[in-house]
Formats: structure tokens, sequence, C-alpha cells
């Protein structure tokens, strides 16, 4: 009956104009007038605020830490009081489980993290995690049942490098965990903290198609929506990134005792790769970025000639193809550099990150609940990397945006209006309901 | 007699091309066939350079540190060895002084320094003092007496501010000592370390006219007499030097989630700085230097976008007004780079040491010795700060510069050639000796 009625909407979308009646639980119209609480979501994202809080503001709740274990408490507490049954896997994910009513069918997956830079903010990770409880709280009130099994996942270690959502895609590796990382620390001996096991790796990792979807809400991070005075963004995909650690090696010499036809200046050399960076990336049409952030200069004396500068260029775009390109120009660039101030330039690729694109059907669901919620949206790309980009190596993924005021994040400054984190969650909540029904 | 001789002479300078006989001591004729012990000089210069020796090479022998003590003690023994009465002074000098055979003569002095940079090399200051030392021992030996007293100075701690030189033209005040340095420690506290006494200030300082002249020989620490081949640079003065401190404040925001044009990048601010400093200090012709030497990013992430970036800007020059031209001009360019990228630009004052020109007089006796030895040279600005400059506030002053090989200093690489460092010697010597008799 359900795969009929899905295979008789399917050219309409998975939410059909005329829906039929559903054979389990409460009916489909009742789930489109489901709402959550808006109080209750911003009252949790309130309290979870509370672990690892600084004194001026926001919150250093980073992975592993104190203050990420109290958080991680808390939002189980939360889980099962939602009802869920409450696991955490071998590499640290919290999974909050709720049946569904068809036999076999796949879980539907939505979360997000709670881990934090150091100095973070109170959203980033935490509106999507705490909304996708409150998804969770809202079916339960409402009796509302769902054909597929619901499963609320709390990401573990997403700053560190997705850690979390690595592993339970299978791409976290016996070498990954056992490596020291910067602090000395083995990510293998950090799992365990949190509950996690690094010898049962493949217990945690899930082949592709063992999901029916992945949906995520999270914060934008950047400023279009804010900008633009729109309450949703319908994430196209995440973009792929390329970063390029670039050495370029002059000579330090006295500043005072060296004439400036005799300086082989570092710095010189590396100003016009920063200009070439930006001209370059701007200089084709697209929502591209390119980006140098890092730049340390040797000896980096007022006195003595630049000898040495390192930087790192970093270039992002949902196509990767478009981005390997930008950067064979700016290599060129370099290379031409290089010889005009007799300052060689030597460049190691740091990073490559294959982006992921969200599911067309899917973007589809969120637009219509969106116009449904009365609500004004926009497609986008995202420019940062999330869990859901490895969820997408298993099944079908999407993410919902709602908007960072003034773009901030990543800071104490960081913020959503609770009426943002409101509205997020109900989309996030008829996207599940609309999902379960394909 | 000796001041009719210099009166008979003054015309053509101080040294007579048909030289009367003299009343005191050795004459003139034998003082112009004088020369100093070459592989002496040499051999002192790689004795010093055990005192603080790195394993990599060159030496740290910081002011006030145990090496610096060691080396100190090390040329107090070589200046007694060639009949100096030695001692040190309130604030920290070693001076080792040999009485003149005219009643009230004022002194006249030579010297440098032995205190190193961290990691430095074995002839910055050293080479100068051991030449200097070098004087006495040849005019001791030669029982040459000069009708001025002659004072050899090793100055303290010029590297960390030409400390030693200031106190003695008495420039240096009871707020200078007695001020925590970086490090914490009070300059005075590190003054009695070497035999100094901040409590008398006053007792260390000199007059106007209190003395004849100072000649100081220092290697060059630049390239230009080595490209040039030529053996001695006759210093035409110090240069000043202008240093400014220039914050761009830009938007620290998230990389990947900021379009190319909602960033406020202050590291595309900077890099136009450091451009305009460089191509306005070259748009005129002269030996001016400028450069922009300490450049810090913030947060200095690949993921960020620059938003605040420090640097320095420094100049120098010989004319003074000269480079408070050009940086007004820098300054200028400035403004409008800070309206063109939302980027405000504040711009602080660090430093504006006033030079010092050297006495023509004192470069046409250094001009004749370097001939009447053999020598090749050429006239040039001092790059570099020197106690010569303090020294000029009470006397005459010249300098003599030898050859830095590849123009490498503050740097294990520092070399300077034995037969350049006895050359060099030698020309003191004769200048020394020509300045004798005005």
């Amino acid at each position: 009956m359900q795969r009929r009625d899905f295979v008789h909407v399917a050219g309409l979308g998975v939410l059909a104009l005329a829906a039929p009646a559903v054979s389990t639980g409460r009916g489909r119209h009742q789930g489109r007038q489901l709402r959550v609480t808006g109080a209750r979501v911003n009252r949790h994202l309130a309290e979870l605020s509370r672990f690892g809080r600084n004194p001026q503001g926001g919150v250093s709740r980073v992975a592993f830490s104190q203050a990420d274990l109290d958080g991680r408490d808390f939002a189980m507490g939360l889980m099962r009081t939602a009802g869920l049954d409450v696991a955490v896997d071998p590499v640290g994910n919290i999974l909050g489980r709720r049946a569904g009513t068809a036999r076999d069918a796949p879980p539907l997956i939505i979360g997000s993290h709670i881990d934090s830079v150091p100095e973070g903010g109170n959203y980033d990770g935490d509106v999507g995690s705490m909304a996708a409880i409150e998804v969770a709280y809202t079916l339960q009130e409402a009796r509302q049942t769902l054909r597929h099994p619901l499963w609320v996942a709390i990401w573990a270690d997403e700053e560190g490098g997705l850690t979390g959502s690595r592993g339970f895609v299978g791409a976290l590796t016996p070498e990954d965990v056992a490596r020291p990382e910067r602090d000395g620390v083995p990510l293998g001996e950090k799992l365990r903290r949190i509950g996690g096991d690094p010898e049962r790796l493949a217990d945690a990792a899930h082949r592709p198609g063992s999901a029916a979807a992945y949906v995520e809400l999270h914060i934008e991070q950047g400023a279009v929506l804010d900008a633009a005075g729109l309450d949703i963004g319908i994430v196209e995909g995440i973009v792929s990134i390329l970063q390029y650690d670039v050495t370029v090696t002059g000579f330090a010499n006295h500043a005072g005792t060296t004439p400036m036809n005799r300086r082989k200046n570092a710095l010189l050399t590396a100003a016009e790769i920063a200009q070439a960076v930006d001209r370059i990336v701007k200089s084709e049409p697209g929502r591209q970025v390119g980006t140098v952030g890092q730049l340390v200069v040797r000896p980096n004396a007022p006195n003595v000639v630049p000898g040495e500068v390192q930087l790192t260029v970093e270039l992002r775009d949902l196509d990767l193809a478009k981005i390997d390109g930008l950067w064979e120009r700016i290599r060129r660039v370099i290379e031409g550099l290089a010889s005009g101030y007799e300052t060689p330039v030597t460049v190691a690729p740091r990073l490559r990150l294959v982006g992921a694109q969200s599911e067309r059907a899917i973007r589809d669901v969120i637009r219509r609940a969106v116009r449904a919620l009365g609500l004004s949206g926009m497609d986008m790309p995202s420019g940062a990397g999330h869990d859901a980009q490895y969820l997408a190596q298993i099944c079908p993924m999407g993410m919902i945006f709602v908007p960072s005021a003034g773009g901030i994040s990543h800071s104490p400054k960081e913020f959503t209006r609770p009426d943002h984190v409101e509205h997020g969650a109900n989309v996030l909540l008829q996207t599940v309901l609309a999902l379960d029904q394909r």
C-alpha cells in the first residue's frame, strides 16, 4: 500500500497533492499539520549552552573534553525523554532509535553534532542536534508512527574532522585511530573516553543502501540568507575543498644594509600570490571561493628582509573540476612570479576533500515543506564541510540551512534567531514525514 | 709645535705630504710605516669566537649572558697585555686607556662591541673590537707615543639598543635603566652583572667636546663592498631610521561560507601596502631603503578570511627629511587602500632614530690611509645603526667598513676574509696616527 502510494505520486514528487489515506498510525494529513514546539527546542538550545560556556559568551565544547561529555549526557537524557532507544556506537556517535512500522525498511537518519571549536558559538551543530531531537519529541507526542525507523544521530567530533560520520560510513581506518594527533593522543584513545571502541571500527560502519536518507539541519555559517532576508537554505551540496601549501624562498638580509636592488624579498612574491588567488577566483562567474588565510613570514623582524613566506591557498566549489582548473591558473601565475622575483616557490597539496551533492528529490521535498509552512527559501551550496558529506556515501542526502546573523560563525557572536530555529525544525519535521512516504 | 704643524697642513688635510719631524716619541714618518700584525688580530678574533659558540657555527653572545661575561674577561686580558689601563664604567663599557704626551689633550677613542644577536656570527662588532686592541698592541710594540690619550672602548650591549654608547654620551636616563625590559628585568640590574652601576649614570656621561674623535672599524653587514670587489668602505654617516606599526582591520569570516563579494580581507590590503612601500621607496633616486619585514595575520587559519594584519614599515636613509617625505607618500596610499577595501587601517610611530654624519675631515684621513696602504675603497652610508652614532654627539666621528662576504650578517654564515680584517686594522691604525696630529 505504502509503496503503491509512492509509485502513484512519483511523477509529482513524494508529496501528493491529493493524498490518499495511509494505513499505519496517524495519517499523512495530520502529519502535514504537525508542528514542533518552538519554545522547547529553543529552551533545549539554551540549556545545552551551559556545557563549556565561556565567560565572554559562547562555548568551548571541544570533542572529548569534559564539556563535550557533559553535553552528550544532556543530549542522551533528552533523547530518552523523547522515547528514543539510545546507544553509543564504536566511533562515539550517539544514536537514538525509534522503530518504524514497515518490515525491513532502512532507517531515516537526522542529526548533527554538539562539539564546538575552541571559543565557538551556541548554534553551529547545536541547532540541528536539538531540532532532530525535537522532531522525535513531536512525533512521540502526536503518536505519529513512521514506516521507516527514525534514527537521531549526534555525530562525534565533527569539528575535529567529521570523525563520527566518517566512522559511520566505514571511512575511518585502524591507522586513523592509532596515529597520535597534534596533542600527541591517538584518536582511538579519545574515542574510548566518549564510550567508543576503536577495536570495533567495522561494527560502526554502514554499507551503501543501508539507510533511506540522511537529512541535517544546520546554521548557514555565512551571510547569504541573512542578507537576502530569507528563512531557509535548500542545500544543493557540500563543496569540494582544495588546499595547497605554498613556500616562497627569498633571502633574509639586514634591511638597513641591503640595497633595494639586491633583495630577494619573499613577502613581495607572497603578496602577489594572495592577490592572484583573489583575482583569478573572481574572474569566473559562479559561487566558488578562494582564500589565502594563513601566511607566516620568517624571520619576521622589522629590520630583516623577509627570507621565507609560507602560505595556504584554499579553493572551494560544488564543482571539483572547476576549482582544479582555477588552481591550475593560480599555479601558472605562481611559477611566473617565482622567476620574476628570483624567489623560488614550492607548492604541495595539503587537502583534497571531495564534496557531495544533495539528492534532487530531497531538495524538492524540502522546497515544498518550506512553501507549505509559508516560509521563504533559496537553493544554495554549503561552503562548509558537514557530516552530511560522509552520509552521502551510503544514502540520499539533504541539508536544510537556517540564517546566521551577520554570517558570523565559529565565534561567541554566532546567532540564529529563535523563530528561525523553530522554522528550521518544522522544515526538518515535514521533510522527515514526506520522505517516510517514499 | 704640534699645533703649528697641524695648522700648517690644514689646507691639505691632516696628513702632510712633506711631514716635519715631530717632537715626541717616534716620528710621524715611522708611524706611516707602522703595520698591525695580521696573524695576531685574526687569532684573537678566532679565540674570541669560543665564548658563546653554537654547535651549528657562529655565537650567541647576547649582552649580559655568561658568554658575554667570558668574552669581556678575554678582551680585558688582551687590553692589559697591550699596555692599556682597563676599567669598566658605570654603564658597563670596558675602557682601556693609554696616556698621551700633550697636556690636557682630549682622548682619541676607538672601539666597537663584542656582544652578539642570538645565533649571530663572529665578525659583527668583534672585528672592530679586536682591531682596536690590535692598534694598542702595535703602538706599544713600536713604542709609538701619541699626543692624545688613546681609549679603546668595548661598548656594552650594542645589540640591545646601543646601551653603553648611549650611556657614555649621557643619553641613558634613570627611567631607561629602571624600566623592566622584555625579559622582565630592568636594564640597571643587568648592568650590575657586567660591573656597571646604574646609580652612577652621570659619572658615565661625557660632554660634547670631551673627546678628540671617535673612529670605529666594523664589518659592512651588506654586500656592496663584496659585490664591487673593494677593500674598505669610508662611511659617510649612519642612516636615520623610521619605523611604523600598521594595523589593517578586516573581518574574520569562514572562508567556505563567505562569498567573495562579502569579504573584508585584511591580507589583500596588507599585500598592497607591502608593494606600495617597495614601489615608492624605489621611485626616487638614491640609496634609501624601505621594508615590510614583519607581518602577522589573524586568526591565520587556512579556512578563515584574514580578519586583521599587523605589519611594520621601516625606512632608512642618511637624509631624515627624505624618508619623512617617503613615509608621507606611503601614508597617503595606505589611506586610499583602507577606503577601497573597507578595511580600516591605523598607523602608529614605532621608532624614530636620528642618524649621524661622519666628519668630512675624518673621511679624508681614512681615504688617504686607504690610498697609502695600496687598498681600494669607496664612500658609502651605513644602513645599520652603530655605537658611533651616539659618539657623534660628543666628538667628530668616522667609521671604516670592511667587506661582509655575500652581505650576510646576524647569521652564523657571517664572514670577513682575514686579509680584510688586517687591512681594516691597518686603516684604523693609520687613521689614529693621522688624527693624533691635528
